[in-house]
């Protein structure tokens, strides 16, 4: 009962970007046990989809195909599918319902390229009734078919909300998989390997993948069974060794982000925060408020880029700035300590440093970075040496302020 | 003259990790003017991989294999390749002297996993004489193959060394290949189509893809042809041709973002900038600062996320605060004049709104975002009402920020 993945595109055989749709669907379809024999990305001629949906039909239990559903010529995908399994393209009501709404409601004209959006093979089935383009469902020769839409977040969306519960439901021979992420911090992938390998072969049916999600590291563990409530057992065993042997580098599992974990920490302590970014710009203020209910203890940022801001918005001394430069443990604590008290907030904390790649000198150079997490005991400032790009030092840093805070959120008694 | 990639590797369907040598070599080949008519990933699997091959050796001028050349159990190319040609195993003299020597260098033992490393199909002829995993070059069916190590570092290290030199070599007949991307913002693809499509036609060797890339849309423009000057000129008259039908929606070209042009002209008009968030968190400081260089005109960036630090940093009237909410007309226009004063700049942009997912009203749904942009000349309120989730909500807040700055600054008279 194998399936496949065929990504229709010319800018993913161009190499313009790089298929994500493949890897996404890929990775899920693993986690719920089903088996993918290969993964096929082709470019928008007609030709080559008729020839990889024949081939598709022929061999595997079913298909997942993405992209060349939209509007413009160089979407091919249905008449490709209706030539492949001589099913004639007919407009479907549902589709054309839901097309002539969407063109209404954006008031744009309902030009011809536009209303091909509506036709599908016969016998095919819209997945969503609400979305113009969303995908369609066709059963050939045995082999069920899933026709999505190329763009990412849409495809994650239907695959997650339709397409996963349908093949459940069709596809019964499978055993059970249970996954967990564990995400870490901190080590590297050798180091994390040293601690935890000789476990593995330990547990039956159990599989380790090491994913490098910069500047994190994510244990993929995986456990295959017949049994759900022995997998089960299984997994909780691994991980709980897996947790006693690398400790606090772990900051979550599964769906947890460094800044969902901190901000979880600040509202079970009852505590705020307030943060002053010179080098990292913002985007650790950022990344706070991509949680929802942030506001609850995130209250103040500030963005002092110039000299002249951090004097004027956080009282930093000009002459400590002249003294010992921007990028110093001193002006580092002293934003930490200001914007605690402007924020009126139990946490400050700051960033100041070189993100290059210009600005470095012999003393100082690209990638020093002084970080200060002022907490309601006490206040301290760390020295770091990052390597890298811009973005990489601007994400590395934000990544290990967050870091800091969370340790020492850990240490902090509730209230 | 087609050519096709083939990547081998549990680990790539299985979803552990993202194959990425197969966009490095898209990539690299479109470059060079190499069409790629498939790229296909399939697990270690003899069978599968013999497959393949004879697929490739039957329809395509040249095929890129990858992985499975290691000295673990799962590493089978060499022998499905041996299988799938009828050419017999043997061992090839080259790659065992270099074997030898690898395996005395490091102290290792010669085990038969090991040794297997140095049997190649017969007329295989190795890639490199220095590496002992280093892959092999193979004739079959007028099909040329190269065989390559999945591991990226060495794929791409071997493939510009000397794949690519080699494939210029026997493939003459490609075409000269030119290509620019033109970067837009705020048109639907359909409109983008609809302005330019009848050109297109025009053009002669040229191809446009449309790229969505959230929020905007990239148009990659791709010009073949046997005459390098000509193709030059057939994509900078197709460039300008564009450019002026559609206008100011184009931001950029090629390796522009939205925040490096809004730094350009910044920099170009010697004007400065300050913005204080509220809905975006820290977002619109974090991509003008990804920047570099963005310290010469980007002074100071608040994130004023509650009322609080907005009417304490920020001045805002705490009874407009009550009357008319903090995601109002009014407190927006507050927010941007008042931050252009407290960092004394040119420019002052400011956003409040309902990120989501919780937090909307009926009168105040969740999207809804007031953005304001206050320059020398006076201050502008836009109203929107965006879809999404939190992070398209945050991440379409700051483009529309930034592209209303970067309209309004091409208004500006030059100092």
């Amino acid at each position: 009962m194998k399936g496949e993945i065929i990504a229709i595109g010319n800018e993913l055989v161009s190499g313009r970007i790089q298929d994500t749709n493949t890897f996404f669907l890929a990775k899920e379809l693993a986690r719920y046990g089903f088996e993918v024999r290969s993964i096929k990305i082709i470019p928008d001629q007609e030709h080559l989809i008729i020839e990889s949906l024949i081939e598709a039909s022929k061999r595997s239990a079913f298909a997942i195909v993405t992209g060349g559903l939209g509007p413009t010529e160089d979407d091919l995908t249905a008449k490709a599918a209706s030539k492949a399994f001589n099913l004639p393209l007919k407009r479907d009501p549902v589709s054309w319902e839901i097309l002539k709404a969407y063109v209404e409601e954006h008031h744009l004209e309902m030009r011809e390229n536009v209303a091909k959006m509506a036709d599908l093979p016969e016998g095919a089935v819209k997945l969503d009734t609400k979305t113009p383009r969303a995908g369609f469902f066709l059963e050939f020769n045995k082999c069920i078919f899933y026709f999505l839409p190329g763009i990412p977040s849409e495809t994650k969306d239907l695959f997650r909300k339709v397409v996963l519960n349908d093949l459940l439901e069709r596809i019964k021979d499978r055993p059970f998989v249970l996954t967990k992420v564990v995400k870490i911090f901190g080590l590297r992938e050798s180091e994390i390997e040293n601690r935890i390998s000789d476990l593995i072969p330990k547990f039956e049916g159990l599989s380790v993948g090491y994913l490098p999600c910069f500047p994190e590291h994510h244990l993929h563990v995986t456990v295959k069974g017949t049994v759900r409530h022995l997998i089960k057992t299984v997994l909780e065993d691994f991980i709980s060794k897996v947790t006693e042997r690398l400790g606090e580098f772990i900051y979550g599992y599964d769906d947890d982000t460094l800044e969902s974990v901190v901000g979880h920490l600040l509202r079970e302590k009852n505590l705020t925060l307030s943060v002053a970014e010179s080098c990292t710009g913002g985007l650790i203020g950022h990344r706070i408020t991509n949680v929802s209910g942030s506001s609850d203890y995130f209250k103040l940022g500030v963005v002092v880029y110039s000299n002249k801001a951090k004097s004027q918005v956080l009282n930093v001394g000009e002459d400590m700035l002249a003294r010992y430069g921007a990028v110093s443990e001193l002006v580092a604590r002293a934003m930490g300590e200001s914007v605690k008290r402007l924020g009126k907030t139990d946490y400050g904390i700051a960033t100041t440093g070189i993100a290059g790649p210009t600005g470095g000198t012999p003393e100082k150079p690209v990638g020093t970075v002084y970080i200060c997490v002022s907490s309601p005991g006490g206040t301290h400032v760390e020295h770091h040496l990052f390597k890298g790009n811009r973005l990489e030092i601007k994400t590395m840093t934000s990544q290990v302020a967050l870091d800091s805070l969370r340790r020492s959120l850990l240490k902090m008694g509730k209230t």
